[in-house]
C-alpha cells in the first residue's frame, strides 16, 4: 500500500473532469516519471473507471460506502472500485462527513480489499481517533482554511505538530498529509518541516491554469527528500 | 425526455458489473431494436460513464446529488452525470432515502440539466407528494416486497392502481413505473392492466443467468401495446 | 384538533426556557382568554413536560421521532409526547429537516395519536407535497427569512399566496401557517390578507423584552376573524 | 465529574416514563443510600426535567445534540440539559448513533458545561477511538448482543477486557463501562472481573416486574469493591 507524497482531490470542479481529468492525471504522470515523487489523483467518482484504465498513477475515490457489493442502490463498495482499477480513497472528508463507525467499516474494508485508505480529520484530536482504526494515512484539514489559500502550515502551525504527534502516539505507522489552503512550494516545505508525510491538495492543481508547473512547484519539496 | 417502459437497475451487484454490465446494456439494445420498446439501464456510478459512451440506450445513474459542479467531494451534480452522456437519474431509492428537500431540488436540477427524473416512492401517498414536484416518472416500490420475487402487482394490486390515481390527480403528465417483486411476463402484464406506464426491475435481470432472455420475456406486454 | 392561530417556537432560545418559558405561557395563556385567539406554544423538549401539566394551551414538541414506544435511545415518540400532556408536533422545520419517509411516518403516528401536526416546508412545491400526507397544517418558511425579521409576507407575498392555492388544491383541510420573519401585527395582517390560516413565530416573542405586548399585538389580527 | 457504576437506560420504554421512571429512580436512590454505589439514570428526554428536579441521583440524557442554546429548533444543547439539573449524556448510542465530528463536539461541549459524558462504542477499536476525546467514559456494547439477554461478558469477554486495555492505552483517565446483555448479579461481576469500572444497562431494570430487587442486584458486585 502506498501513499502519494501528493494526492490531488479534483471534487466535482467542472475544470477537472472527462479529458480535463485525464489532462491532469497525464501530467501527474509525467512529473512523477521525471521526479520519481508518487502522485495520487482522486477524480470524480464518474470519471474513476476512466482514468484508472489509462494510467499507472494510483486513482483513489472520493468517498466510498461501508457496503459489500450486492442490493445497495447509488452506493459504491470498496470491492467494486478496486473491480475497476483504483488504488484507495478518501474517507470522511470534511465535505462528506461521516458516522464513527462508517469510518471505521470503509477502513476495514478498504484493507480487506487491498486498497489505500485516506482519512480526513479537521483536529489533531479527530485525527488520532481515526488513527485507531489503522488507515494508510489520516489527512489534517482543518475546514475553516479549506479552499481559501491559507495554508495550514503558516495559519496553524501547531495543528500539523500536534496531529502528528498525536497520530505517531496511536499508531506510528499512519502517515500524516497536511491538507487545506496548500497552493505553493513553500506551502508544501513548511508543512514537511512540520512533519507531514505528503499533503492533499485540491483547487490549487484541478483550478490551476497550468496544472503541469503547479503539480511541479508541488512536489519539488519531496524531491529533495 | 423519454421515460422507459423498462428500467434496469443494476445496484451494486457484481453479476452486472463492468463488462458484465456492457452485456447486460448489448442485450437491452439488441431487445430495443427488434422491439421498439425503450429500456433504460441504471448501472453502479462507476458504470456511468463507461455504459453511457457505448451506447444509444438511455444510461441512467442510481443516485444524484443536488449540488451545482464545484467543491463537493464524493458527490455527483446532476451537470457532471449529463456530461458523461447519461440521460437521466433514479431518485430516492429505497436503498438510498433522502430529504424532501433534497428530492425536489434533485428533480429541478435534472429538469434544468434537461434529465430525466424517476423518483422512488413505497406507497400511493408518497408517490402524489414527489409527483408534485413534477419529475417525469414516480416509480412505485412496496420496500417489503423489494427483492422478494413477490410481484406488488400480485400482492397488493390497489398499491398500483392507487398510486395510478393519486399522480394523476396531482399531475398527470406524470409518468408511473410499477417496481418491487417484478420477475415475470404476467407480472409486467398484471402492472400494465393495472395502470403502470413502465416497469422498474432490478434483481430478475441483473441476476439472471440469460438476461436476454429475461429482457425479451419483460418487454413482451408492451410491444403489444 | 385545533390549529393555533398563533403557535410560538421557543426553539434553543436560553431566554425561553425553563421559568422563563413558562412566564411566556402564561402571558399568552392571558391573550387567549381576553381574546378567545388560540395560541400555541413549542418549548425546546426538555421543558414540554413542566410546560404541558402548568396550562390548557396547546403545547407543541418541536420535533418528534417517527417511532413506537420502544427501544430507541435518544428518540422521542408522538406516544410519548401525548403521555406528557402535549397536543402536537411541528414536522420538518428547517433546522431539522427529514427524509420524505419520515414526515409521512411522523403525520401518521401523530394522527394515530389524536395529536396535530404541523409540517414545515420552504416553498409553495413542497407546501404541497407534505400537504398530501394530510396534516393539520402547512407552515410556510421561506429559510432565507427565517430570523431575519423581514415578513415573507412583505418579501415574496407570492410565496404565500402560491402555497394556499397549492395546499388548497391538493387537500383542502389542511391549513397554512405563514412563518419566516413575521414580527410585527401589520406582517400578521398581511399573511392573513394573502390567505395563511395563522403564523408561526419564533425570535419576535421568545426574546422579545416584553414577550406580552408582543403577543398581544400579533393576535390583533386574529380578533377581528 | 462522577460516572455511576450502575447507569440504567430507560430508553423509550414505555414500562419507564412519568411516574414509573420516577418509581425507578427512588428505588434507584433507595439502594444507592443502603450501599453507597453510585447509580445513574438516563431517562427519555420528556422525563429529564421532572426526574433531575426530584433527585439527587445523577440524571443523564440519552443524547445531546453538539449546538449551543440559540436557534436550534428540535435540539437540545448539553447547556439547556444543565440547566435542568442533568448530570450528564449518553452519546453515540447504537440507537442514535453520530458523525465522527459531532461525538467529539459533544463531549467537548459536555465538558464545558461541567457535564459527564458517556461515549458508546461497539468495538475495542471503536472504544479507543472515542477514549481519544477524553470522555467520562466508554460504554462498550456490541450491537448484536443489545436486548438479547445474552451478557457481553459471557458471549464475548475478549470484547470487554480488550477495549479496557484499548481505552487505558488511549487515556487512562477514561472508564469503562460494560453494556448489552447484561441481567443478572453473576453478568456484573463478570464484567467487573474482566475490568469494568462499571455497567450500563436497559431493559434489564426498565422491563422489569421488580425494579428494586434488580437493581439491588445488579449493585452487588460494586458493593463488594
Amino acid at each position: 500500500m502506498q501513499v502519494p507524497r501528493l494526492l490531488i482531490n479534483l471534487k466535482a470542479y467542472p475544470q477537472a473532469v472527462g479529458e480535463r481529468a485525464l489532462g491532469i492525471v497525464r501530467q501527474a504522470e509525467r512529473v512523477w516519471k521525471e521526479t520519481g515523487v508518487l502522485i495520487g489523483i482522486a477524480p470524480n467518482l464518474i470519471d474513476l473507471t476512466f482514468l484508472a484504465s489509462r494510467t499507472d498513477l494510483p486513482i483513489f475515490a472520493q468517498h466510498v460506502d461501508p457496503v459489500d457489493p450486492g442490493a445497495h442502490t447509488g452506493h459504491i463498495s470498496p470491492e467494486l472500485i478496486k473491480f475497476v482499477g483504483a488504488r484507495g480513497s478518501i474517507i470522511n472528508h470534511s465535505e462528506r462527513q461521516l458516522m464513527l463507525k462508517d469510518i471505521k467499516a470503509s477502513v476495514d474494508l478498504l484493507k480487506k480489499a487491498g486498497l489505500t485508505s485516506v482519512v480526513c480529520a479537521p483536529t489533531p484530536e479527530e485525527s488520532a481517533s481515526v488513527a485507531v482504526f489503522g488507515p494508510d494515512a489520516v489527512a489534517i484539514e482543518p475546514p475553516e482554511l479549506i479552499g481559501t489559500g491559507i495554508p495550514v502550515s503558516r495559519a496553524k502551525p501547531e495543528v500539523i505538530t500536534e496531529s502528528v504527534k498525536a497520530v505517531m502516539d496511536v499508531n506510528p505507522s499512519v502517515k500524516v498529509l497536511c491538507g487545506a489552503g496548500i497552493t505553493s512550494e513553500e506551502d508544501v516545505s513548511a508543512a514537511v518541516r512540520l512533519g507531514s508525510y505528503g499533503v492533499l491538495v485540491a483547487s490549487a492543481v484541478a483550478k490551476s491554469s497550468n496544472p503541469l508547473r503547479k503539480i511541479e512547484e508541488l512536489v519539488e519539496p519531496f524531491v529533495k527528500i
